[in-house]
């Protein structure tokens, strides 16, 4: 039975549960998917510095997550934070990100995308990293702004579907978007009602990822096909760390 | 229980019985996939008027799986010829192509990629127009050529190996390839071999499009994640199609 | 005398006489032009799939032309469908197109230029094709949509001179457009009062391809610049037509 | 009578006559084509200073050729000096270059074009300049340095055609072009017999340019075709000429 | 000490003692910088053709500049006219221009920025050459044309500052720039207020192209990094500019 | 006077004192450089997980710099670890870095540019990245790996020279590279003896970040042109950092 490991990489377990039960709904039967959150640091990732703050703890989850027996991990954050890191390290593991996974699932279901993100400040800081770094700058049709912090969304779950409805409406009609991306892990549960309205696609970031890795793990299960570990993601040599003690001096490293 | 048409876009059934074995292994379980091939036809698709030739015959065989119940059917061509045209007739239906299943999948597994083709004058007629179309071509680390018709694969099996393998090597020490892609539906049965050899993953394209179907059936039944059919995918209007008396005129259209 | 075929993809001879007008009216005293539709199809090429009926015909009226004695063929709908297929089964035979037509014109009378199109719903469907297809990307002001089909241009005249008109001035002052194109074969007899009142050329599709055609036909006879049969263009081998028996199975083929 | 005009800018008279009859060779019979060269200059273009120093002495040949009841000129260096800046002083003249033309024309004959150029130090100098400018960046197989001075071009026919073969034939059968572009004017004279040889169109610079000035002449006599003068091409206004009263400082001003 | 010249391309003095001053308020202590207008040219280089008038005189003062002991000078136009050319006919001096040293700063300043210029029709013409030219393209968020001619921003500097301030607010709050970038030389003495009101930096041209040049010498004098002397910027032979006698036909020429 | 820090962010001392000795010649006189390095850490950062590591130290010594009243700090490394996120939790403190400075004094320097890099296998995980990121890269040459560790480059001085002085010609003769970089910090102490054989500026990393901070510093003191702080470079709220209690989670966060 494939086992994912869904890393929300904040310092609260204010969102685990209702997470779990989000992701429960979503996966595979026989997908066991665990969330976990961190045991410190920052409640969002809106600014890079709290993705700095945050970085190592994810990777040695992840890290862990493989000694555990994990098939999958999940950097459970639109931006990606560590998702190349954790794939350097990882052996066998397959790791997958929201910002990625909606990305190629919103490309192949349409010539052209809208993202609905929390505030404009974050577009240059975080959106426009992630359309650059996967290569999906042409089918771009427009970043819809909702001018809501992060935590909003699930606080004031009607009024942020009916921001997102607004904006989104705009997006298909006005920008040409022919697919909704809901670019925050944490606008989760809003697409269903969302997709039906709208009659187009609206990917939620959250199963968007899960879905990802549990095509990953069958990939790399039944098939052979894992992260590539020439070039990109070839791992730092074990002796390296074990000559440098990084083990003695970074907790986490000892999973390595 | 998920059903699948493959569509070898030729018109020859010499390769229907050893696709579907092969197509068998990699399948899931509880996937029914079915190999077809067109009634007439050449029986390659080396050149665009090739393609233009079996066009509507795919298209119709696509259109006619989704009345049969299907719930995806796949173009059986690297250069997923009619892909875009099938999913503005198909209502619901999945459809899914070798040449986007491949890049997307080698896209996600390694930062680059090599596209191993029958014959270089295919470069430019075929191939950089795949790579373009899906905006992968910063990922491209090179086409490497075998010199062979696509015939020759499945005729002389070892020497296809050995020339694979070959270029395949290449590919990765000197262009820097993290992923190698089979880029012809009829390199099938190579890759497991030439991936432990060369130790990093090489994609089959009968494969990829077989699990990007598979996958594509799961986010269309489970999360109403479908191709959007607004602007690119717009299916022309029925009544057009009728007043206009095509089925009539062009013996598939009735199925539409 | 040079001599060229235009052919109007569509399954209705309606527009063939007043077209055949405008094109007398444009065409070099000596050249001999003479337009034709087909016996069969759909009305309109505004769907991928009616594009995907008429390609057949297409190309073997094209290559028909090339055995009666044509010097040059004009597939004559603004997506060039079969262009590059139709130059591929060409010997010596010209083939234009008015989408790559008028943006070679356009290109060289201005930095910039803005499509008149019909509906935007074939924004994503047809023209971002087109431009991209011939890398004119970085010279699209906009694409302007008229909010018509295609076949209510020439049924009300007025109405459409004054939607081209209103929409166009929009393009140059505000997108500074320098050059207009009129996106569709349909729009042909408005250019002229047009460019006279906005003070900047007005690209008609049919004149363009029309010129096009004329100028490739003196480059082939006069400098033997004709399409380049290596790689892109290479034709099918005889043999393999023959081996396979393709005239038997579509009427068609027996013109190659 | 379209009358021509074509510029050698450079301060020789050299080539005057030999290009008048190799532009006489190619001419449709009623243009009337004039060589002329710069009463002082250098000999060649080959530094960007070169070109600056006979920048003006264009211009003001342009506007005379204007003023004179031409048509079209032509400024005749692959680099196309001062082409946009006589577009903006231009009135209704239509102002050609070899560099746009070639590539223009190059562009719809195949898929990719090399060009064979002087020596390699003119690369980043000029000719990279030249591709990216009109945009034809990803349609470019390679450049080709010969290895030779613009002026050994004439002085060494034999040489020349010898070196051209061998560098094309590389292009064509290694580097996957289709089309071979003889970057310089002054490799006129040789198309044909290697066109022969290596089976593909080559581009002769001056041929082209003076094929798309008669063509610029029709598409702006007949049509109303010609540059646009909003934005890009907006001359300066007549009135400012006067108060600053440039003619008395530049004598080739009082032309405009 | 540092010796820079200030080259304002213009055929007018007019401005050359308030440029002398604002430059002297911006200048390293150590630095001399001196600012010259030219004899004669048109009073500004809004058209190309301006620009070509005033090329070789901005070249030989290039020259002069640097026989004379500069260490650099400065082709005070954003259009950076000669910039290319002074660099290759430059032995040691280091060039700079304005249009190339506002992209560089205000690109390690932020994520993008926005081109304050006079009128719209300029952008074509010039503004969007210099963004291209150096390929900052992706980080423009927008051009801001204020509708006034150059010759306005010191004439009437509190109607200047409202306007430069009104556009450049939209350009931070509706285009998301993070910089602002005042497009013309002649738009000094009004940065400093209004980042004060904007909170980004406002990079004024004069001074970002003399920091520039001061630290241009810098790196020639301490490192020996100065424009590299082959391909791009090699200059002319001296034999060949003696054989030809150019010194004799442009009066300028003896300086080189 | 102007203080800048140099961070070294690797955990070991070892190259403290002779980067210092090599700072000391390049810097300004009245320029204040210190080198740290890192009190934990590995000893190289050629993997993306060794980077993660030593990320948040890097952070808070930056931030520890600014509150030292430092006016610079450097990010020592040539993929800029950390340089955006330093600049985000910056307040006035200008932070450079060996990777963005070295490309844009090349990028003034050349029309092109070669990068030595240690081994081929860091092209992907690292180059790419910091040249794709900064936008330059049109004017790569080529990357030349050395095939050596980064710890080699100080251990045997003679080899590495002998072997950059052998890439380096490749890169400029056949490549056509007009600058060399030197792609990697602990390639200090070559470029001199480098660039006297080669003919062309080569590009210290060091150094180059060195200058770019001297010159930011001036460019913040004297015009206030530092880091935008909307968008992009953004700070976190302090209010949010103390409510989420970070300093007392990382030992690093009080000095925000």
């Amino acid at each position: 039975m494939p086992k994912i490991l869904w890393i929300n990489p904040i310092g609260t377990a204010d969102y685990d549960q209702s997470l779990q039960k989000w992701i429960n709904t979503a996966k595979r039967p026989d997908t066991i998917a665990k969330v976990v959150s961190l045991e410190k640091g920052p409640f969002s990732t809106e600014y890079r510095y709290y993705g700095a703050l945050v970085l190592t703890d994810i990777l040695h989850q992840v890290k862990q997550a493989e000694n555990d027996g994990y098939d999958a991990a999940i950097t459970g954050c639109f931006c990606d934070i560590g998702l190349r890191e954790a794939r350097e390290i990882a052996e066998k593991l397959v790791v997958a990100g929201p910002g990625e996974s909606c990305l190629h699932i919103a490309a192949s279901l349409g010539h052209s995308f809208s993202l609905i993100v929390p505030r404009k400040e974050l577009i240059a800081k975080l959106y426009e990293k992630v359309v650059m770094k996967y290569g999906f700058g042409n089918q771009l049709a427009s970043y819809k702004p909702l001018d809501m912090g992060v935590h909003d969304f699930q606080e004031s779950q009607a009024e942020t579907a009916r921001r997102i409805e607004a904006v989104a409406k705009e997006a298909v009609e006005n920008d040409l978007a022919e697919v909704i991306i809901l670019g925050c892990g944490l606008q989760y549960g809003f697409y269903e009602v969302l997709q039906d309205k709208l009659g187009v696609p609206v990917i939620d970031a959250v199963v968007a990822a899960l879905k990802h890795a549990e095509m990953g793990i069958e990939l790399r299960k039944r098939l052979g096909w894992g992260h590539s570990k020439r070039y990109e993601y070839e791992s730092p040599p074990a002796e390296e760390i074990k000559r440098w003690e990084l083990a003695d001096q970074y907790p986490g490293v000892k999973g390595l």
